[in-house]
């Protein structure tokens, strides 16, 4: 049995209009998603951002809490923050499963629309699980770009409430993800 | 068949010594949980913070986004954040529903330990929704203090994935008990 990781993509994804563009880091989205992957069991959190900038930034808020200081003030964060691995693009991350000597991962998207092709629903999701690691991969600021589509082996459906918006937090997202995954 | 709000409390709560302590508020707290509730469904969300200056922020963050530049920006938002009432106390959030009319709710917490009284299941608090609305709180900081036990009729079980870590944001919390309660 493999595991989950988690991958968040700051480039390229979308904006309001449909534009590609590079998303700001989010001090939250570092916090949330590292509790939300450890409270799950997930392997990796990978944080893809290709500027050095702004990982130096996301560095030293990990930083914070693995220090002296963080640690003290709140011991809970550093397993947490510990799966984190902050890469400059997603090549960069799956370095990690040749170095651990694990099969390939399957890449599984998510996204707030349907999408016309490739759904793959949950059981199925933690049928390959069996088999191999898996990377679901979430887009930050409007979602992932259309290059993601063709590199991606399929998508999870969006998430509903039983009302027709569908305009949640990506910290909120990945956390409903988890939890419909491996909640008990 | 009545419905569900939040209330999020910021006094009084426990910091990470259990002293009684009012939190600060947090941007995206108003977002994420905003979101989450708009996408299942909820009545109302209730910030209840004591604090003048704290709530004259809240109601600063809500304006930028239901004003023109806001709304231009992101119109996904404003029917969100129209869910949400800034009150000095619980008890002025349930002034709501004596105006509409409503039967007083039943008022159910959350908590991440085990309670050794009061636990209420989710079937339950969706038998409840029949005959009454509900309003489930949250605790920020380490949580709800001790005079809540008194006050709340149950308590939801604490969220746990697969590992014994159940460090959760209470954004991602709020997240996963919509989801649980209303998620198909």
């Amino acid at each position: 049995m493999f595991k989950l990781s988690v991958a968040l993509i700051h480039s390229p994804v979308v904006n309001r209009n449909k534009e590609i563009v590079t998303s700001s880091v989010t001090n939250l989205d570092l916090h949330d998603i590292a509790r939300a992957g450890c409270t799950y069991g997930i392997e990796r959190y990978f944080v893809v951002h290709p500027s050095g900038d702004q990982q130096a930034l996301n560095r030293r808020i990990i930083n914070h809490w693995q220090g002296a200081y963080g640690e003290h003030a709140n011991p809970t964060r550093r397993p947490a923050l510990d799966l984190i691995d902050l890469v400059q693009d997603l090549d960069e991350g799956l370095e990690y499963f040749k170095k651990a000597e694990q099969p390939e991962p399957m890449l599984i998207g998510t996204s707030a629309r349907v999408l016309p092709t490739k759904t793959l629903q949950i059981v199925d999701l933690k049928a390959q699980l069996e088999t191999r690691p898996v990377v679901l991969v979430f887009g930050t600021a409007y979602g992932l770009s259309d290059a993601w589509m063709e590199r991606l082996e399929g998508f999870l459906p969006p998430i509903y409430g039983p009302t027709k918006y569908n305009h949640l937090s990506v910290r909120s997202a990945v956390s409903i993800y988890l939890d419909r995954i491996f909640g008990s």
